[in-house]
């Protein structure tokens, strides 16, 4: 995919979250690998409604750096491009800010389990609702370089799981393309929508 | 009524749907019958908000095998044909997968007997809030035909339910139109959900 | 007004109500005054988010018949008309079918009494926040003249309300116009929701 | 700025508020700085999902009265004048009306503390989720002049908050453009949700 389709997969998916309320007060981010060597990321601080091919720039896998001079990418931008520079197959990583995923990140030690969930299957490999997705949480934290030591430190023990939560602050999970991921989005914010009730009802 | 025409009413059945929440991550399936033999079903893993007069294929009611060469029907065909083969007088097959349906068919056992609601009589030969809708709970399978026999097994045990939930993984509902069964929906969704605050609340 | 304007506005707020998921399944009815003689009501089972100018009929105030030949209004058609016959003030009634306004009809005996709410102030001749709206629940009765009666006799005996719930079945309100009922069903809903929260949290 | 600029802001973001349901039956007020003397805002009792240009007014910071002949501001102008006069760099007053700063301020003594919250970092000045963002919740009052004075004490004792609650009532906030104001009632209104979850769930 060129950087202008990328860009307009990117725009629609934050409307999408927008709209369902998951990337609240200009939270959340987005990237999309352009190459082995370059991925197109959101800039600081815009709206993730109202995106436009003005609020992307591109970053380094390698090294998280801004590629444009002067742009600053997002806080987070090490997130994102350790899983490019970690697994090839990953073309897309999405960040989003919902309130199941902030209220049940601070209310979960260590991983949350989904189990039974038919949903599940909206991820490769996955082809029964029998399997449990193991979804880390991980301490906040504004230093991000920890944060993402900490994050290849559990993948490098656990495997690869098909998203994280940072606690009081929201999911981040990828997949090989843009429309993948928006998938995948959906699926664990639904399966953690479904955790918040079952634990208040069930 | 036309291919088209029914097609049509499904993608616009499916945007509401998807307005609605209750069609995460290209889950759930659609179907309509074309005639004695055939019906219309939503070709596997599409987007359900945005179905197009492509995204559908003709099945055979007898055999819930495709009728076009090379393309494959969603993996629960099997749900939507049993029931066109047993009962003449439905016309549509809507399978839907919110999280009230897939949180109460977790947390009950057996069957969900919804009572002392009005919007009871938006189904056929309801005529009053003191009816009792049963809605059985299935235990999810992979294996569909062995899923499909059960259902078949309630039905000729207990008559046609107005529904019914399979566990961690949503509803099948069903009707002479696809208006009447985009009706139906609306009434166990609403009523689902009421379920869920009378178990919190109450 | 004329009749085409009430129709419009009637239209606009079926719309409005949709979006919010407060009529679903073909519930609810609306209606407006004609004149001292006449009001105009929405034909049954009509889907009140996409009503037109057919969806409606002119209906007597002293007696609830249809003014159109061969055309069936409402069954619940006398429980607007028992409004207008008794108050020459009340231009318009909404009658709405949300989870909130169901769930806690069910859980209310008698009367629901909502305490310190600001937007109590959205009726008129409600000044301050420390006023307490009653609003009776009656039990849900297929005899619609059986449970207009029922209202009669309440409001003989506690005065008007400001609107009223039947059990598993929704919400009553009323207002001079169009626009003013819009709001009292806001105002209302929006309490309704607040209260099933403090029950649940308080 | 120019006036017709920021009216259209405040309509832009009355229409965002009204879809997510913070601004129910014409509750609310929303107003923007004009200069050191004067501000621009709504005038009582307008659907502030349909706001347009002649839906406010100008009144002066000092007095807090209207500067246009015959047309009252919103009842609590003076709620929003006084955040204009005691500091410079507030561009923007909002007040919406949410379920849950209704619902929480009816359940908090006092003052409510957000901790824990990646979106803290919203407001100006704060860098960290470690911060605690005090929320303090004053008894609703039909005396503005007395409930402003309320406001004042405490600001003058404690500094100044990132907003405050009115109980019963809901939530005032600020910020130097209309654009930072909404993302802080966005900021707080999600945080607000999540507060209420983790009061029934935690």
């Amino acid at each position: 995919m060129m950087q202008t389709e990328l860009a307009n997969a990117l725009v629609e998916a934050g409307r999408f979250f927008f709209s369902r309320g998951w990337v609240p007060a200009t939270s959340s981010n987005f990237s999309a690998r352009l190459d082995d060597e370059r991925a197109l990321l959101t800039v600081s601080g815009r709206h993730k409604g109202r995106l436009s091919s003005d609020d992307f720039l591109r970053v380094s896998i390698e090294s998280g750096f801004s590629l444009e001079v002067g742009r600053r990418p997002s806080a987070e931008t090490l997130l994102h491009t350790q899983l490019y520079a970690r697994e090839p197959a990953i073309g897309c990583v999405l960040h989003t800010h919902s309130m199941p995923a902030t209220v049940l990140s601070r209310l979960t030690e260590g991983a949350l389990a989904l189990e039974g969930y038919e949903l599940a299957k909206a991820f490769p490999g996955v082809s029964t609702h029998e399997s449990t997705l193991t979804i880390p949480v991980f301490a906040n934290d504004q230093d991000i370089p920890r944060l993402a030591a900490e994050v290849d430190a559990w993948i490098n023990r656990h495997g690869m799981p098909v998203g994280y939560l940072i606690e009081g602050h929201g999911l981040y999970t990828w997949g090989a393309t843009v429309d993948d991921t928006v998938r995948h989005v959906e699926a664990l914010e639904f399966m953690l929508e479904c955790e918040l009730w079952l634990r208040r009802v069930g």
